[in-house]
């Protein structure tokens, strides 16, 4: 985990002090239910939560137990009987280390699932806002990083919302996947622990239980887990991709905010750099490298092996934390993104119209051209654009071929940009509904 | 794509003439919509279906018109427009090559997806039946390659079956994903190209619009599709390994079929190999390896640019072929999966009885014990077993600190079966419902 | 494989001929080596060459026989046995199918990645070639996309010939750990075959022997190999996505070779699309992704598993025939670039000199500015610039605290072009050599 | 990065101080080397190292002027000036931000690779002593993890010793690949420093001048670099699978030292766990997880953009430190590693002699019976003592077929381990050298 891409409602919920009261929470309502079925005495369960509940655990005595015992739960338990006294052999009875662990992470993960949905509804915000303050303002598509025809910025941003509208619906979707309890006991085989303390931990934990365990629960969940944390990695670097395209110096239709005093290079006074932007695609491929291992991590032998462990110690906080930053900073970047209306209008204008390309084929098609001929008579003109700087419109107008077809008073409206926007309303409807 | 890896029917998907069918169908749905909007006549749009319904798309004259247009899309409407006349040039009005190949590769995704559902339900099938066939048949747990505790063969295939239900819930969500239509015309705007229209060739298509599509479908979409391919050949990979775990020599519990005629190895007549197995292995990483580059493939420049495409070309049909092949050959694996109880027994009762020693330490805390002096207690007996070849029930017997708390008597029930499997019915209904 | 992104020159390698061709070799060979020893008949060995040399080996008929006994290599040599008759069985005395496969592999990768360097070679002399040609054309350097300070096209593309040079000497390194015999039989312990065998078919094969085979070759020579392969296509990534840049339609300071009768989209028929470039950038991806199945190769289970098998079917042909047809796809590119001189000049005129603020700033401490100071002084010279369109040299000229430290006379003489190409040469020496 | 699995030798050459203490270096150097050009007075020059050689660098403070600059180096030139005063002006003349922190990385990067070359070191002299150790320790040689013929113990050693020693190569070149230092200014064209600047500075800080740099040491090379690290960790896994399946307790031939106090279970007391090797494996995943991200690194955008910093803020320390962990767990596996010979001699008679198989088939084709006749023979034979547990020998000698082409006389020799040991010593020559 990389300190200065985090954010400390994050951070906290990977720090040793709340996994070791997320174990505790464990091991005392799992007390809980074992004194319900008269396993474990009552007054013991209640003597662990009342010892235990606002106890501070001792992270550097609990390592100090590890070191002897190579066996971090055992460290922890050692410890732990320490503060709680006799009643603590009522606990963690017919566990393996394994219910805890991995009922754990199942807790963290769905809590850092929780801070990511509300950063990517803090981009959606983002998003939605300025797509509206930018709903009519004309900005030329491009495809292949070519000019295309018109659209309009709002329109843009319109995609970059649905897109992650969809990275919601996958976060929602991947804490499903996660959320669950295993306290089945060794292999699995609830021999050492009824199910109903699993069910029971379950709800007081906010999980389902885990239909079959086998002392760890299937990694198959986490692979998948990770795999949504890319894909959403992924989108950020694509809205990332963007803005660092509309802040190129020839492009300049928007740019990253730059602060009072900010320094955009120690050599070069002159700079604003879309140094935002370019960290996001950057943290994008951090968090997307932990898919891989994710995967590997899923064929476990037989009913577990420890493998995935330090994979997850390494790829759990450092993907959920540095995808909640990279969420927080592309809002911040979206939110006070300066756009230049002007430029994108500059940049709209400057190949002389050739971006209505297309609908001059079209009317020539509808003329009575084939489409080839067509093509053949739109293409030729537009070189002319790229080759000699010619104006399109002048071109088309002064080829006897062309006007043989379509006179020049009904090639000029065909230079119309209402044209490319009229659908924009379906489109913002389609995504933020009705209005 | 290896074709030793592939079976003619998800072939079939990919094939270059279905490929051109499919383009066909989006054409002339197109325009039999845009004739309803009378953008194009009637007649026309009867007459493209006409010639163009039965027409076998001549392949390698696709291809030398590419080599000249550097176009594939063009290509093959020109070749349309030889076969339809000229009523061809009301076919792609407004369209763009995206629209037909982003609508394309949806239908062959969902495709693909159900036949992948249909290996997952033949997996599925497969694995009820051998669960329910040794739903009681004990064979030993194992954590880390080491013995742990008794459970039942039937139970270990319960844990797979659950795993293998997820992998269809993810293909069901993933054909969520991908199933979608874009005809929305260049960057997206719906400029020459009426709204309705994409709406009737989806449907038709059986797709739900996309809802803002930029040219192209977004990628987002098929990072997550490939993403979950990964996951579901994760879980093809852990059975494998399960499976190789098994036939191992010093284990022989289970081994793959070997068929009359077939040879082990070109040297050694006396092996039988779980190649199927290790197959498995590989065509899982080969799978996999798509998961990346979808992801990659996300954050195309503005609007679209085509590097997308070769990656697609590639992982499309391999990932989907060999993901089909796999879990047939998987089903195939456990359908004639040769099972050896008795030498499930054997492994069970070689450590003699070491297996219980979680029970025997529960017993001692019971007794009066704190954990941490049952577990020495217990420890070092077992490890009398593991150095000196003893009998765990006979060295506890003899150990007197042991029987201070625990009396023989008492000990011995505690090496009993039952108490492992008791809650088998239990996980058996959270898996396969109420009988 | 995808057939559209492959050279008959580097698919031939990869063919079943081919492929029976070698293995026929490598038995004959094999044979020789231990007719010398008077373990096989000198005559029989005569025999095998004799039938076999010239023979068409009928792949159908192969597949048939491994239909049935489910091993390749068997089936192969039953039906060598077919063609050279009884003596066929002294071929693959004291052999196991790996020492044929793997040294198979090792022969096929070998000559491949010749190839590959032929490729890079042509990329190399393309590049030389255009580096020299535009060695003093002005350019504007650019770092985060955004305008920094003026260079040469030339020594741009030094920097890519730099690169190449290191690929090849990647190549070069990977070959020679590709490149090695394992003729050592079961479990590689030259039980039924003599070591000399090995040295004797690797020397004809152009081999090393390979110190210690396991039956396998050791997969780590493999994974290294790969991973040298997805850096070359990381390479080629680069230099595609630069042509890529320069031809956007707001930089247009270099073009892909547009051809005669080229179409550059469907329904728009004024594009000019870099789509060769954007190619080579999903070339990358899939070249790329053979890397990590590569590495998961490495750890097969004691002395070898057969999972590496299918990964390697598919990774060997398609990272080497994508890689191939990419590096002579790009050397393509770069011939025939099309350079845009005036739009380079342009562009670097477009800010108004800006990209001499690191000069001005230096000046403004050399003439006794604190490093803070001048940077303050520059920076609110430069931003007016951005703001306002403002003329940098008029700006700084009427701006009195920096005309306190340096007159305009001395300002002036700053923006020069010549002072940040002086070294060019020194970097083209370096490159290319002593003239 | 985690701390469980770090070494504080390793994780010192990522600390904050001494970053920055090979910054300060660096500028140190580079006014030395401009003092000598009389770009920079020589007093000035040696203010800044006797005030800035014993320096504390205060990080907070940086971080402090980090927070207002967004800029880290500036951060740190401006806390350097507070320390050395007004000559402090003279620091970074001519440089970017990208020369000091390109140039440092290398710095690191060197260092980090000498200390795993350490580690390799360390795992090679244990392998080599286990591997004399056991040079003549019968065991069985396993293919697809079924029993296939006899080996040594020893040679098995030899083998990984190989493998690491081309591990050894593989950082060499790495750090051959890594150690290059760029001091060119902005976009590299050495406008504002001189050519000798970057040469002096590369060679007192140990390193090569960058033959090209772009403002950036270019990226293939860092591609390149954990790519070789994780052919490394690949190496690492395997040795630890090894492992792991001879500790399985169905083989326990070998086992990881179990400490005095060591639980292996909370739950289950008689457990010994291959944690270890287990740990291990994850540890190759987390390692080779830097390869991807590090080739999406190289293609930056033109002369350089910052994406690769965030990626390589993690992959930097983490790869390195988690690799070198790994190699002095491994290390210590191997030196400690309990070995089981008389486990081992058990497991390769459990057959009854069937890993003879081969020599059986070769001794019947050699009396005259061809290859396919002989497996005949000897599979139906072989599958007795799979199917019916009878003795291979035995069952041979009863079979008519057999005993007429090669009487039991002549089988019963070729049951002999010494043939399957003979080229120990060859193998060991070609490992360790001559004796």
């Amino acid at each position: 985990m990389i300190p200065r891409y985090a954010r400390p409602e994050m951070t906290a919920i990977w720090d040793q002090q709340t996994k070791y009261r997320i174990w505790f929470e464990i091991e005392a309502h799992a007390a809980d239910a074992m004194a319900r079925l008269g396993i474990v005495p009552k007054e013991a369960a209640e003597t662990i939560w009342a010892k235990g509940k606002d106890a501070e655990f001792d992270v550097a005595r609990i390592d100090e137990i590890e070191a002897e015992t190579k066996h971090d739960v055992i460290a922890f338990l050692t410890h732990l009987a320490e503060i709680v006294g006799p009643e603590a052999r009522f606990v963690h009875q017919g566990l393996t280390s394994s219910d805890v662990l991995d009922t754990t992470l199942a807790v963290q993960l769905s809590r850092a699932t929780d801070i990511l949905i509300g950063g990517v509804d803090r981009v959606l915000a983002a998003l939605k806002a300025r797509a509206f303050e930018h709903k009519t303002t004309p900005t030329v598509g491009r495809s292949h990083g070519i000019h295309a025809e018109p659209m309009t910025f709002g329109l843009k941003l319109a995609g970059y919302y649905a897109e992650f509208d969809r990275a919601k619906r996958r976060l929602l979707a991947a804490k499903d996947e996660i959320a669950t309890c295993a306290l089945s006991g060794a292999v699995g085989t609830f021999a050492n622990v009824d199910p109903s303390v699993e069910a029971y931990v379950a709800e007081k934990m906010g999980l389902q239980p885990e239909p079959v365990s086998t002392q760890v629960i299937p990694r198959d969940r986490h692979a998948a887990y990770f795999a949504a944390l890319g894909v959403v990695a992924s989108s950020v670097e694509r809205l990332a991709v963007e803005v660092r395209h509309l802040q190129r110096t020839e492009v300049r239709e928007a740019q990253e905010f730059f602060g009072k005093g900010q320094k955009g290079s120690s050599a070069m006074p002159h700079k604003r750099n879309p140094i935002l932007t370019e960290n996001l695609t950057g943290l994008a491929r951090l968090v997307r490298m932990a898919v891989v291992p994710a995967m590997e991590n899923v064929a476990l032998w037989h009913e577990r092996d420890i493998s995935h462990s330090s994979v997850e110690r390494g790829i759990g906080p450092d993907s959920t934390i540095h995808l909640d930053f990279a969420l927080h900073r592309l809002a911040g970047v979206v939110e006070k993104l300066v756009v230049y209306p002007e430029r994108m209008q500059a940049n709209l204008d400057a190949l002389g119209g050739l971006v209505f390309s297309q609908r001059v084929l079209l009317a020539l098609t509808q003329a009575g051209a084939s489409r080839e001929d067509g093509y053949r008579l739109v293409q030729r003109n537009a070189m002319k654009v790229w080759d000699e700087g010619a104006s399109f419109l002048s071109a088309l107008c002064s080829d006897d071929e062309v006007t043989a077809l379509l006179p020049p008073s009904e090639i000029e409206p065909l230079f119309d940009l209402s044209y490319h926007t009229k659908h924009v309303d379906t489109v913002f409807e389609r995504v933020f509904g009705a209005a």
